[in-house]
C-alpha cells in the first residue's frame, strides 16, 4: 500500500490516549460527558488558557461543531461570514443552512478574512430583505495551512465588535497554528478575541473530539441542549473527557501538533530546494507545492495525496498532510523520491 | 462509588474491541467511513442478517442515527408516527422537529405501537391542512423493555405496506430484544418487515456505534450526503468498522446482549421473589419494578437507578439496568441487599 | 348552491374596506408596510388597545403569523406549549416543526389550556434531552368557540411570568372573543397579560390580514427579517394598513363580531331550542351541536358546514360557523328548516 | 410628494380586477383556492399556455413562492444555483436556506445564467462533503431587465435535463418580459423548457398574486401541502383566482407588461439622447442609466427611485422602474426635467 500524505485524520491515537482508554474500560462512569474524566480535562484546558470564565464542551467532529455552535449563535434570519475557501461554506454538505442559516462567502487573503472584506460585506446588508450578519467564522490554521498572527486576530476582533458580529474559530487544526514557527497567537489571546473557539483533537492525536470552549457569555446558554438536539452529546462522553486529559497533560497536544508542522516542512523545504514554486507559502502541517503534470504521475505512482486545484494546463497545485503520526523516515523517502524524479525530468 | 444500574452505556467497550483498536492504531487508512475494516464489518454483518440487498452505514450515536434516517426520508410536510413514550418523542431535545418534521405521538400498549393505533392515527390525518403521515418508528426492546414478536411486526409491516408508510427500526438496545427469552423474530425477519433499522453497538458493548441497515431502495439515494451534513460522518471512520467487525465475529454482539439479558433477569426475579410487583414484564435488560418511598431510598443509600414514574402517593415505578459489562457478583449483591431491606421492611 | 356555515371566510371584505382600496387604487405607496395607510391603522389599533408601547406588523393569514412569531421568539431547542386542538398543533401541516420547534401538545378544557395542565407539561420537560418550553400558545377564542375569562388570562400569565415561558394569544377570532356575552376581557387586559398577540382581520370583515401586536420587548427586535425571510411581508403592503385603518375606525371591527356571534348564539338557541345537546356550549361564532346521523343527512340536503367529531355510532357533534357577512334571513331559514326535520324525525 | 420610480409595485390593480372583485364580494365561495374562480383561471391561463398537462397554483408572494416551489422539490443537501444577483441568494433574507437549502450563486452574464457557469458549477461539487446541485433558478425578467432568448432557454434545459437539474423559472416579472421588444420567447418554449415557473401577478397588475406552474410531474406531488406548511395558501384564495382570470381575459396581463415596458424604454431612450451611458441594455420595465453625482442628486429633488450601485466615485448606476400604472405624463415630465437639466450640467 502507498504511504499517504492525503489528511491528517488516517491513523487512530497517540498511545496515552489508547492507554488510558483501556485503562479506564470497565470503570463505570455517568453518561453524557457528565462524568470525571470530563471535569479534569475541562480543568486542565482552562489551566492552559490561563482563562477560567469559559465553559468547556466536547463534541465528536469539526463539521458536527460548526454546525451546533452556529445554530446555538445565531437567530432565524441572522448570517456567518467566512472566507469562500471556509470549510463550513464548501465542505460541509450544506450544514449550516442545514440549520436555516446563510453562510455569506467573501474572498480572502492566503486563506485569510480581511478586515476590508469583512467590512463590505456587513456593509452590503443593509437591510430586512437581506440575512443580518452575526458570526464571523475564520479557521487557524486556515484551510491553505496559514496562521492568523495576533494583529489581524486584534484588529478583525475589534472590527467585529464594532459591528455587533460574533468572532467564532474553527480550530479543527489549532494545535498546528498554534505550534507554526511564524506564530505570534497564544491560547489567552485566543480567548480574549474570540467569543468561541474549539481545540481539533480529531487531526491531533485524538481517536475523535473537538473541545468547544465558549468566551461569551451570550453563547453560553443552554449549548448543551443544541449538542443533544443535532445528535452531538456522545452517550459515553468520558471518551472524550480521557483523550483531552491526556492530550493537555504535559503539553502533549502542542508536541504532537509541533511534529506533524515539522514533518511538513520538511517537505516543503525538499520542494523549494527541488526548484518547485508554492501555490501558497504554509508554516502548518498541508503544503501546497505547484509542480507540473509529469511529477504529478510520478508521486501518485508512490504516494496518496490530492490534487488541490489546476494552476494552469501544465501545472497542478497539490496537498500534502502530514499528522502527529508521521514517520520521519516517510518525508525522507518522499524527498528522496521526489528529488530522484526531479532530477529524472529536469536533467 | 454506589454500583450504578442507571443505564447501559456506563462502562467501555468489550476487550477484544479495544484489543483491535489498539492493534490497528498506526495502520493508515481512509477517512469518513471508505476503509477496508468498514467493508469487512459490513461483509459480517450481511452474512448475519442472510440478507445482501442492503445498504449498511455505521453512525456514532442513537439520537444522530435517528434523526439522520428521518432526515433523509421525508419530504418536508411528512411526519413520523411513535409511540408517546417513543425516543425520539422524548428523549432527543426535539431532533426530529428540528429537522422539520412533525412526530404524531400515539399511544401504546407495553411500550409497542399496535396496528389499531396505527390506523386511527393515519386516518385522524386526512388533508393538506395536516401533516402526512410517511414513516412509522418503533424501537425493539422498546422503551420499558418489551419486544416485538413475530406476528406484531408482519402486521404492522403489512399495515404500512397498506398505507404508504416506511417502518423504521430503532434497534439501539436490538442485541437485547433479539436475545430475549420470549423473543421469536430474527435479522431476517427484520430485513423483511422493515424498510430501515439500526444495529446499536453503543448500549451493546462498543464504544459507540449504530450501524443503519437500509432494506428499501427509495430511501438509499445520497444517504452518506445526508450524514455528512448532520455532522454524522466520522473522520476516522474506520473505528466504527473495527468495532463492529469484531461484534459480528463468532457472534459477540449476541453473546453480550444475552449477558445483559441474563443479568436484568435475575434482578427482576428477585424483585418478584421478593414480592415486588412489575410496572410491566421486561424480558430484556430494563427492569421496571414497583417498589414504596422507603425501599426507594434504601436502594438509593447503595444504589443509582432511575425512578421511571409515580404509580401513586406511594410507590414509584424504578428503572434499573444491566449491560454487557454488569458483573454476576453485582446482581448478586443487589439482590441480597433487596431482600435484607424486604424483609426489614414487611416483618 | 347551498347556503354554507363551514367557516368565516367564505365571503370578501367589509365595503367600506373595498371602497377604501378602490379609491386609493392608483396613489402610489411605498412598499411592505412602510406606508401611511399602515402607520394610520397602526395609530387607531393604538388607540383601541390603550396601550402604546408595542410594535404592530400586519400579515396576511393566521399560519403565516403563527409560524413568524413562534420562528422570531424561539431558539432551536425551544418549544410551544398549547391544547392538543390548538391550531398549530393539528392544522397547519406542521408549519411550527417545519420552522424546528416541537409544539407540545397538552389536554384541554373547553378547549382552554389550564394552569394546572401548563405546570404539568412545564416539569415534565426538565433536562437538556427533551426540549425547553419557552411559549405558550392559546387561542382566543379557543377552536371550540369558548372564551378566556380575565381571571384565566391573569393565572396563565402570572404561571408564564413564574416559569419564564412567553404567553401567545392567536386572534384569528379575537373580535368574536371579545364581543361574546360572556367575554370580561379588554383589549388592554390582553396587552397586560400576554407578550404577543393577533387581531384577527381574515376571519372578521377584511379580505385578508392579521395584527400582529408585540408587547414583550424581547420579541421585537428584527421581526421584519423573519417576516420577509418567510414571505409573509406584503409586496402592497397597503392593503393590509388600509383594511385594518377601516376595521378600526368607528369600532366596524367590533360591530362585525358581533354581528357574527349574534347570528351563530341563534342557530344554537334553535338546536336548543328544538331538544338538542350542545359538544361545548360556545358564546361566539361557532356553534357544535349534536344531532343523530338522521339530522346530519337531512342538514346536509339543504346546508353546508362540517362533521366535527363522533359522539357515538348514532350521533355527531357538527360544526356551524357564521361570519361578519352571514344574513339574518339565512339564519332563520335554517331555524325553520331545523324545527321542521326536528319535528319530522321525533314525531 | 415626489413622483416615484421605485418599483412596480407602488399602485394598486387594474380596475378590471377591482370591479370583480367588489362585484363577488357577498358571494360564498370555498375556502384555500378550491374555489370556481381559481378553478376558471387554471383554465385559462392553461388556454394561453397551450399547455394541459400542468399543475397550477396561486400564491401570494415571490419570496413565498420561490421557498414553497424550492423547498417541495429538494431533499435536504440538495441545492439550487443561482446567478450572484438573482432574488434567492439576495434579497429573500435567507428564505432558501431557512428552507435549509444552500444557494450556489455563480457569476453572471448581462444579469443571465450561461451554461458555461452552470456547468462549472455543477462540476465542482463533485462529491459526498458538498451539497449536491439538484435545481436551477433564473429570472426572466432578469434582475437588470434583461430577457432570455430562446436558444439560451434551450440549451439552459438542455443542460439541466443532461445533469439531472430541475429548471426553475421565475416570472415575478414574466409578463415584462413576453412582452420585451427582443423577446422571442412563448409561454409554450416555458412550459417546454423549464420543469417549473411561475406567472407574476404582483408586479403586474394584481394587488397581489403569482400563479406557479408546474410541468415535472415529480415536483407535482403534495405541492399544496407544502403551500399550507410555509403558510402560502390564502384563505379566500377566491381572490387569487379572480385576479389571475382577469389577467388572463382578453391578454390584459400581455397589455399591463407592455405599457410598463413601453413608459420605461421611453424613459431609457431619453437618458440615451441626452448622452448618458446605460449600465445595462434593458429592454423590459427596469432600467440602468448611469449619471455623475450632481444629476443623481438633481433627479432625486423631483423623483424617488434607486441607487443600483456605484461605477466609479463620481458615477452611480440608478434603477428606475415603471408600471402597468405609470401615466405617460409622468415619463414626458421626467424626460422634460431629465433634458432639462442635463443642459445645464453639461453646458
Amino acid at each position: 500500500m502507498k504511504y499517504s500524505f492525503t489528511n491528517d485524520y488516517s491513523e487512530g491515537a497517540h498511545e496515552k490516549i489508547l492507554e488510558a482508554i483501556v485503562e479506564s474500560n470497565r470503570k463505570q462512569s455517568s453518561g453524557y460527558g457528565c462524568d470525571d474524566d470530563c471535569k479534569e480535562a475541562v480543568k486542565k484546558i482552562k489551566r492552559e488558557l490561563q482563562y477560567e470564565d469559559c465553559d468547556i464542551h466536547f463534541l465528536v467532529g469539526g463539521t458536527q461543531s460548526n454546525l451546533v455552535v452556529i445554530a446555538n449563535a445565531l437567530r432565524p434570519h441572522e448570517a456567518v461570514i467566512a472566507v469562500d475557501s471556509g470549510h463550513i461554506n464548501v465542505h460541509e454538505t450544506g450544514a449550516i443552512e442545514a440549520s436555516g442559516h446563510k453562510v455569506i462567502a467573501v474572498a480572502s487573503v492566503d486563506g485569510k478574512l480581511t478586515c476590508e472584506e469583512l467590512r463590505k460585506a456587513f456593509i452590503l446588508h443593509s437591510d430586512e430583505h437581506m440575512v443580518k450578519p452575526k458570526m464571523v467564522y475564520i479557521s487557524n490554521a486556515t484551510e491553505v495551512g496559514t496562521v492568523y498572527y495576533k494583529q489581524e486576530l486584534q484588529e478583525l476582533s475589534a472590527l467585529c465588535h464594532e459591528l455587533g458580529l460574533y468572532l467564532f474559530m474553527d480550530g479543527a487544526r489549532l494545535g498546528s497554528a498554534l505550534t507554526a514557527k511564524d506564530n505570534d497567537v497564544t491560547l489567552l489571546d485566543i480567548c480574549r478575541y474570540t467569543d468561541v473557539f474549539y481545540l481539533g483533537g480529531t487531526k491531533n492525536g485524538a481517536l475523535f473530539g473537538e473541545a468547544v470552549v465558549i468566551i461569551n457569555k451570550e453563547l453560553k446558554k443552554d449549548f448543551r441542549y443544541v449538542m443533544k438536539q443535532r445528535g452531538a452529546m456522545l452517550a459515553k462522553g468520558r471518551l472524550l473527557g480521557i483523550q483531552f486529559d491526556k492530550l493537555f497533560e504535559d503539553r502533549l497536544y502542542f508536541q504532537l501538533a509541533k511534529h506533524a508542522n515539522d514533518m511538513a516542512q520538511k517537505l516543503q523545504q525538499c520542494f523549494l530546494k527541488n526548484g518547485y514554486k508554492l501555490y501558497v507559502a504554509s508554516t502548518t502541517n498541508q503544503i501546497f507545492p505547484i509542480v507540473d503534470k509529469k511529477i504529478y504521475h510520478q508521486l501518485q505512482k508512490q504516494y496518496e495525496f490530492t490534487k488541490w486545484c489546476d494552476i494552469d494546463f501544465e501545472h497542478y497545485a497539490l496537498r500534502l498532510v502530514t499528522s502527529w503520526a508521521t514517520p520521519q523516515t516517510a518525508v525522507d523517502e518522499f524527498c528522496a523520491y521526489l528529488t530522484s524524479i526531479t532530477v529524472k525530468t529536469d536533467a
